[in-house]
């Protein structure tokens, strides 16, 4: 495809995408496929001659399509919502033109920088002190495995070079987190060799914050039991309910214990850029590190997580590593970004959180996420008035967890019936909701977050819900 | 910016690269800003306003464009040489706009099918038995890390549960590499626990391949000290010289000892879609994984890593972990690829490789690597017909590691010769030149890997190299 056929089909797309973003209600929000139909439909070799791009994006309509989950539908209310906003995809398009290689600074000084700048910016945003510096990864759940090695490498003597096997010096770790706490945190701990054991999940309170008290408790009955603790990861907007964990109090905690704060804001920690919600990473100037995702709540286009580190020496003592093939004249004078993590090859990320922030302006993303939380109070009153539904967790975003509760009916029929319910709406094709389970109960999960989510999505999810559940319950009547 | 906006900018910046992609000669290929620039020239906080597009445009160009490194110019002829090609690029645009999640199969059926299908297409070219199940990573840096955790996963008992520390029963471990292999094995060890002296890096031959008898030497040293040999890292394609270790010995040993055997194929690997090349994987097939990036060789946008696996199960029972949140009813019907990493979040990568191998078809592109391999071949013609230059390294792929040697100089000062003349060729701004060490010597490395990397390109390379010579000789002399 040469230049002028790049132009051509490329003004194609740029109208299919326009479209695919004016006209989301032309398609259910949740794939109706079945398992294997895609891959049924499409041949089991590589064409051996070209294709022409019309034929592909025939292809593409046909067979994919229809396999799509639509998470740029504003009626997708499940997981997080997230939102590739027109600035953000523009940026995306621009960087995979210009396959920057932001791994040493010489490879793409304006990658480089540009993510020192942006990353600055966001810092402003929600509000850490500049003594925080910041490196893009692809994941929260990256960004938290990185944490957990800086605080194993601060932790533990030589672990670097002598690793944690066969050491009679190194005793069983520990890291610490709320029952809460999302799954990340556990494939951190399994990955880097710390084990599944090593985590200790703490009870949270009755808004399922984690209990401060209980997490000194353990750190000192691990310390008589000789285990060393290591890390806690503290949650601000935890993934089922979005509980804010005590981070104060817990950083008075790891600054007592020396042990290193990890905390996990990759939801919650947009919010703090309102002022109504700076208070959510209050304590969290006392971290040791940070990640919040723009790929969640801040309308960029996935993948773009942002970790912050207030001792960003520890992560490159970790995996600082050159070997000759990439060493070059600017070492030392200035920060080449392979030296923050695994990842060698490192994408041109900054450049869609640039284009993001500036095309909104802060003002804009503040009242996009204001109307966020509004709506979900609206959606929590709406529910908390029905006498047959039932709130099961406070909403301090924009998260609702509930469940429906038909009178006269048992535990285990109400837990059935919410199934049905949710089976139910997302069959419509009309939204699309996902559950968690609150308390062991079975709850349904409505997290708006998409950029044209408004009150005519949130009203409607909440009509249909209403309207299932009256035909499941005429039906078993 | 609403969708008619975003059509008009889309179209905008359509043409915009549509120009960057058909005048690269524009732009000297190595950036020439120096270090901080960038930065200072952009405001220290994100905007309160919106702001024009067509104003961030201009920022982009006026700032950030005099600092990017051109990944995409022909005459980029460093590191590994790269391309984000129009398909590629193209459907990069269009996995931003859809924003899929592939970490369950429902949260996008067609990112999760189209995967595995693309994966098949390219195991079947490269000459991989249907036996390797694959999985898109990021980068070959996270694909080796995955390798080793489930490597480890195999030998250690319990180690996902228990772990590494404080195990009386968990000997010292060992990994094995060449002398040669990519610094991203380095990072693994770390990352996973082992430690960096868990890597014993074996010896190569005069072409810089592994010594299988070293290996086995010192696998047999290893057990009779009490260390558990866990895994060996073949290279094929090494980041200095693209050596080629002896895959069909290593993996003889490895089955015989009983050790994970992972091929580092990331360059290399695409070599294999050559009948003339496809020897380059012997012994490949009975490797337990292989990881090739087709962000490398294959004209696919950065980034996309091709990791394979005879053994995935292994990597799932490292990694697999369903909260209740991410529970769905096809849970056992489907592969979710969730459980195939530490990554939950999963960019819609499958289809820039879908796109790019149906656009290119598989012909063409084997065109292209012949030409490739060819263009080196000429140019390692010219460097052993000159007797002011010499040849370090065989030339198995199309990277050509030689040096300037002019008579009469000493060691020392042929060593800064050569840093002089990388300069020098460097700073015309005509091409990108990266140098390594190749047995202690400072070597000029040409990789030869851009899409429109032509006869022109190699020639006028040598020709300046020749030129910046005579210059710098006749200036000392």
């Amino acid at each position: 495809m040469d230049p002028s056929a790049f132009r051509r089909h490329g003004h194609e797309l740029v109208d299919w995408i326009a479209e695919y973003l004016e006209h989301p209600e032309r398609y259910p929000v949740l794939s109706r496929v079945r398992p294997g139909e895609i891959a049924a439909a499409l041949p089991s070799e590589a064409p051996e001659a070209p294709e022409a791009f019309g034929a592909i994006m025939a292809d593409f309509e046909r067979v994919l399509v229809p396999g799509l989950t639509h998470w740029n539908h504003p009626s997708f209310l499940a997981y997080f919502a997230i939102t590739g906003s027109a600035p953000g995809i523009l940026a995306d398009l621009l960087s995979a033109a210009l396959n920057q290689q932001a791994m040493l600074w010489r490879t793409s000084p304006a990658a480089t920088e540009l993510e020192l700048v942006t990353l600055g910016w966001l810092r402003k945003l929600i509000g850490l002190p500049d003594a925080f510096e910041g490196v893009i990864y692809d994941t929260a759940s990256i960004a938290t495995m990185h944490a957990l090695t800086a605080a194993r490498e601060a932790a533990v003597a030589d672990v670097r070079t002598r690793g944690l096997a066969a050491r009679a010096d190194v005793p069983a770790l520990r890291v610490y987190c709320s029952e809460e706490a999302h799954s990340s945190v556990d494939k951190a701990v399994i990955a880097i060799g710390l084990g599944h054991d090593s985590l200790r999940r703490i009870a949270v309170d009755d808004s399922f914050r984690m209990r401060a008290d209980h997490l000194q408790n353990a750190i000192e009955e691990d310390r008589r039991a000789g285990r060393l603790p290591v890390a806690v990861v503290a949650t601000v907007g935890t993934t089922s309910t979005t509980s804010v964990d005590p981070v104060a109090a817990i950083a008075d905690i790891c600054g007592r214990e020396c042990v290193w704060l990890h905390v996990d804001a990759a939801y919650g920690g947009a919010a703090a850029i309102l002022p109504s919600h700076a208070h959510v990473l209050a304590g969290a100037d006392r971290a040791d590190s940070l990640v919040v995702n723009p790929h969640k709540w801040l309308f960029v286009p996935f993948d773009l997580s942002a970790f912050y580190c207030r001792r960003m020496d520890v992560v490159r003592s970790a995996f600082a590593l050159t070997p000759e093939y990439l060493r070059t004249d600017e070492t030392g004078a200035v920060h080449n970004l392979m030296d923050t993590g695994v990842q060698l090859g490192r994408r041109f990320r900054a450049l869609k959180l640039w284009m993001v922030l500036r095309s909104f302006g802060a003002h804009a993303i503040r009242e996009h996420l204001a109307r966020h939380i509004e709506l979900a109070r609206e959606l929590a009153a709406w529910v908390d008035a029905d006498p047959d539904f039932e709130r099961l967790a406070p909403v301090p975003f924009s998260v609702v967890c509930f469940r429906w509760a038909p009178r006269g009916l048992g535990d285990e029929e109400t837990e059935r019936a919410n199934e049905r319910l949710l089976h139910a709406v997302n069959d419509t094709g009309e939204v699309f909701l996902s559950h968690t389970r609150v308390r062991g109960r079975f709850a349904l999960r409505i997290a708006i977050g998409h950029l044209n989510t408004r009150d005519e999505h949130v009203r409607g999810a909440w009509n249909l819900l209403r309207a299932c559940a009256a035909r499941l319950a005429n039906a078993s009547a």
